[in-house]
C-alpha cells in the first residue's frame, strides 16, 4: 500500500488564465492551520479551524501587511472533502497577479505547489474512489460531447467500479473453493462441483468479452467517430466541414463567450461527437509530389470509420472514376456516404437520374446537398448518425473507454478462458488457482488494488495541474 | 435613479476554458428557486431556499433525468452577497461541456446570460460599492504588477471614494451657507464668513489638484513605464529584452503553470510594471523604406518616459553619431539610460575611458553590460527604477489611475478655480452657488451619484463576462 502524502498542497483549480473569480486549493495535513495563518477574517477572532465544515468564511489575504486580496475560504475537514484530507478552497479575484501571489504566499508558509492530478490522487490514495474513477474524473473534465461526458461521469460515479467489484467476488469464491481442495490436497476431495465451475467461469468470460466488446464504440464515444471527407479538389469538402464546424461551434461560443480551439474538426451531432480528419483534395495527376499527397489521403481513409466521398455534380469528368477505383475498395469495413454537392445546379430528374444510375452496385447512403446555400446538410448529418450505428446507452451500462482498461480487460479475458479449458481439460487445481489469481490481478489493475508509482504518474500525469 | 433589475442572471465567472473545476454565478430575485429547480441534493429532502448563507451543499445537476454533473451550491441572501441580490454560486467540474449543459440549463429555467459585468454593475445599482469602487474591480482583475494591484485594491475597498465624500461634505457645507443667503437675497446678509469661505475653497482646490496631479503616476503605475530601446541595429536589443522578459516570465509561468502572452512585453521590477515599446533597430542608411522605418521608430520614442540607448561596445563608427543627433534632442523631457552591450570584449580601462570621454555633455546613467553572458542587467533593473521616479505609495494614499475619474476632476477643479476668483472679485452668491454645485457634479459623476446608461454601459462593457 502506498503511504498517504504528509504534505500540503496547493494549486489554482480553475482553468488558467484571467477571470472573474479563481479558486485555489490546499489540501493536506494542516492545511486549514497554514490558511488560518494568512487569513484575516473580516468578523475579528474568527479562526478557520473552529468554523463549521462547508461554510464560507469571508476576509483577506495579508502579507507583509500589505493587502493581497479580500477573498472567501471554504473549509473541508478530512475525510469529508474531495482529497479526503483537510481542504480549504480559497475563492479570490480572477486576477493572474493575484493567483501568483497568494501561491507565493502559501509555498512560503510550507506548501508544495501540486502536481498534476495529485489532488485526484490522494483521493484515490485516501481511498475516496478506486483508480478506474480517478481516470474518469479526468474523461469529465475533457469530455466535449453529450456521450462521452455520460460514459464518463458513470465511470466517475462508479458503475464500472461495481461491476468489477461483482467480478471479483466471484473469481475469490471460485478461487477459494479450489484452494480449499488444495490444502486437502492429499485427501482427493471435490468441494468444487466442477460442473457449477464449468457454468461460472463460462458466466465472467461472458461478462468480461461484453465489457471487452464495449471498448470498441466506448473508444469511438470518447473519442469521436473517425470520418474521412475525401473527393475531388473543389468537390466543396472545405466548406462542407466549415459549415458542419461552424454551426456545431457557433452554439458553444454563443454561450461560453470563447472559441474551443481544442475541438477544431470535431462536431457534436445530436451528442455523439464526429471527428474529421484531414485530408488533401484528390485528383488524377502526373506530378509526383502531388500524387504523394493524394497517396497519403487514401491511406488516412484507413483511419476512418465513415467516408464522406464529395462529389461535385456541374463536374463529372474521368476523375470520378479514378476516385471510384481508389475508394470503393476501401469501403469493405467502412461505411460509404456519398454526397452530391452543388444541387442548386441541377433539375429535379437529373437528381433522380444521377440518384439511378450513378454506381448502382454500390450500396451507400447517397445524399443531395448544397453546402454553399446550407442546404440539406440536416441530411448528412442524419446519414452520419446512421452509418455511426452506436448503441443507445442507459444510465447504468457499463462501457469501456480507456486503452488501459481495455488491455488489462483482454489479459483477464486470457486468464479465464485458460481456466475454462483447463476445468474442460480436468487440470489440477494448482494450475485453475494460478489462471484464477492472474485473472483477478488485472482486474485489480484496473480498480487500482494492484498499481505501482509508475502506472500511478503515468495516469494522473496526464491530469491538469489543479485536479 | 435607475431601477434594479428584475431578471435572473447566469454566467461562468471562472476563466474561459477547461480546468479542474469551473464556477457559474446565478443572481437575482428568485435566483435560490431557479438552482433549487435544477438541483438533487445528495440530502434528500433539502431546500436550497432553507440552507444556511454561505454553506456548501453536495448534490447533482440533472437534466431529463440525464446527470450533468455532481457539483456544489453555496447559497448568498439579499443583501448579503456580492451583487446584493440573491445569489447561488455553483462548483461544477471544470469541462467546457458541462459549464455549457448548466448554462442552457438555466437559461431554459428563465435565466439571463449576464452581460459583461452585469454582477458588478448590480453591485453598483444596489449600492453595495459606488462607481468608481466597481471600476477598480476590473482593475484589480486586470493588475499585473504589484503596484497597479495595490492602487486597484485601494479603489476598490473605497479608498478613493472616501476621499471624494469628504470633498463633497465640505462643498456641501459651503453651498448650503451661500445658498442661504440667497434666501435673504433682498436682505443683504451674510453667513459665510467670506474669508472663511476663501480658505475652504483653496482647501478643496488642493485636494483636487493632489488628486488630478496623482494621475500622472497613477496612470504610469496602472499602464506600466512606457520605456522605448533605441540603437543601432545588432546592438543587442532584443537579446536584453528577451533576457529582461523571461527572467520575469520564468517567475510567473513555473507558478501558475501557464505563459502569460497578455503581458508579452511587460516587464515587472520591484512590483513596478516597465511597459516595452517595440522598435526597429537604427542604422543611417539611403535606402528609402528602411528610412522611414527608422522615422517610426523616433516617432516612438516619443511615448517613452524613458529611453534606453543601446551601443554595441565593439561597432562604434560614424553610426553612434546620426543615433545621437536624433535621440539627444528627444530627452530633455524623458530619463536616457546608455547602455554599452558586449562588455566582455573590452577591458577595464577602456570601459574607464569611455565612461569618462563618450559624449561628456549629456548627463545619463550609464550601465557597462553583457546581454549575451546575462552580466549586470540587475545594474540596469537599478537604472530603471531609479529613472522611474515614482513615489512610494503608503496603503492609504489615494492616487487616481482612470481616465475617466481625471477628466471629471480637472472640470471639477476648473468649477473650483472660478468658486476662488470669484470669492476674491466678491461675485455675488448665486455665481458661486453655480460653481459650486458645477464642481459637486463632477465629482458625483466619479462615484455614479450622478450617472446615466451610457456611462455605465461604457464602463461595465469594458468587464469581463461572469464579473
Amino acid at each position: 500500500m502506498i503511504m498517504n502524502a504528509d504534505t500540503v498542497i496547493c494549486a489554482v483549480s480553475t482553468p488558467a488564465g484571467q477571470g472573474g473569480i479563481a479558486v485555489i486549493r490546499v489540501s493536506g495535513p494542516g492545511a486549514i492551520a497554514i490558511c488560518n495563518e494568512v487569513f484575516c477574517p473580516a468578523k475579528k477572532g474568527k479562526t478557520l479551524s473552529k468554523q463549521k465544515p462547508g461554510t464560507v468564511n469571508f476576509g483577506q489575504i495579508v502579507k507583509d501587511e500589505n493587502l493581497i486580496d479580500e477573498v472567501l475560504m471554504t473549509v473541508f475537514h478530512q475525510p469529508n472533502s474531495y482529497t479526503g484530507e483537510d481542504l480549504v478552497e480559497i475563492s479570490c479575484h480572477g486576477s493572474l497577479f493575484i493567483q501568483q501571489e497568494i501561491l507565493k504566499l502559501l509555498l512560503e508558509k510550507g506548501c508544495h505547489l501540486a502536481k498534476p492530478g495529485e489532488f485526484t490522487q490522494r483521493a484515490f490514495l485516501n481511498g475516496k474512489m478506486d483508480l478506474s474513477q480517478a481516470e474518469a474524473v479526468a474523461d469529465v473534465i475533457a469530455s466535449s460531447s453529450a456521450a462521452s461526458h455520460r460514459l464518463a461521469l458513470n465511470q466517475m460515479r462508479g458503475g464500472f467500479s461495481k461491476e468489477l467489484k461483482h467480478l471479483r467476488s466471484q473469481l475469490l469464491q471460485f478461487v477459494s473453493l479450489i484452494e480449499l481442495e488444495l490444502d486437502f490436497g492429499e485427501e482427493d476431495v471435490e468441494f468444487a462441483d466442477r460442473s457449477q465451475l464449468i457454468n461460472l467461469s463460462d458466466e465472467i468470460y461472458e461478462i468480461i468479452s461484453r465489457l471487452t466488446n464495449s471498448f470498441s464504440f466506448g473508444n469511438v464515444l470518447k473519442n469521436g467517430v473517425p470520418v474521412v471527407i475525401v473527393g475531388e479538389t473543389n468537390a466543396g469538402k472545405s466548406t462542407l466541414l466549415n459549415l458542419l464546424l461552424n454551426e456545431d461551434k457557433a452554439i458553444v461560443s454563443d454561450i461560453h463567450g470563447t472559441t474551443r480551439d481544442a475541438i477544431e474538426d470535431i462536431i457534436s451531432i445530436n451528442g455523439i461527437a464526429f471527428r474529421f480528419i484531414d485530408t488533401a483534395g484528390i485528383r488524377s495527376t502526373t506530378d509526383e509530389v502531388e500524387r504523394m499527397s493524394i497517396n497519403r489521403t487514401f491511406r488516412k481513409i484507413d483511419q476512418a470509420s465513415i467516408i464522406i466521398w464529395m462529389i461535385d455534380i456541374t463536374h463529372f469528368d474521368t476523375g470520378i472514376e479514378y476516385v471510384a477505383d481508389k475508394i470503393i475498395p476501401k469501403t469493405r469495413y467502412k461505411k460509404l456516404i456519398i454526397v452530391f454537392n452543388k444541387i442548386d445546379k441541377i433539375s429535379q430528374e437529373e437528381q433522380q437520374i444521377l440518384e439511378e444510375e450513378f454506381l448502382p452496385q454500390v450500396t451507400s447512403d447517397r445524399i443531395f446537398l448544397s453546402a454553399k446555400y446550407k442546404k440539406n446538410t440536416e441530411e448528412l448529418e442524419k446519414a452520419l448518425l446512421k452509418a455511426a450505428n452506436l448503441p443507445e446507452i442507459g444510465d447504468n451500462d457499463v462501457i469501456v473507454t480507456n486503452l488501459r482498461h481495455y488491455e488489462a480487460l483482454k489479459k483477464a479475458s486470457a486468464a479465464i478462458k485458460r481456466v475454462k479449458e483447463g476445468l474442460k481439460l480436468n487440470l489440477s487445481g494448482d494450475f485453475l488457482s494460478q489462471d484464477i489469481r492472474e485473472c483477478m490481478h488485472y482486474l485489480g489493475e484496473i480498480t487500482g488494488e494492484i498499481t505501482n508509482d509508475e502506472v500511478l504518474g503515468e495516469i494522473f500525469g496526464r491530469f491538469c495541474i489543479g485536479k
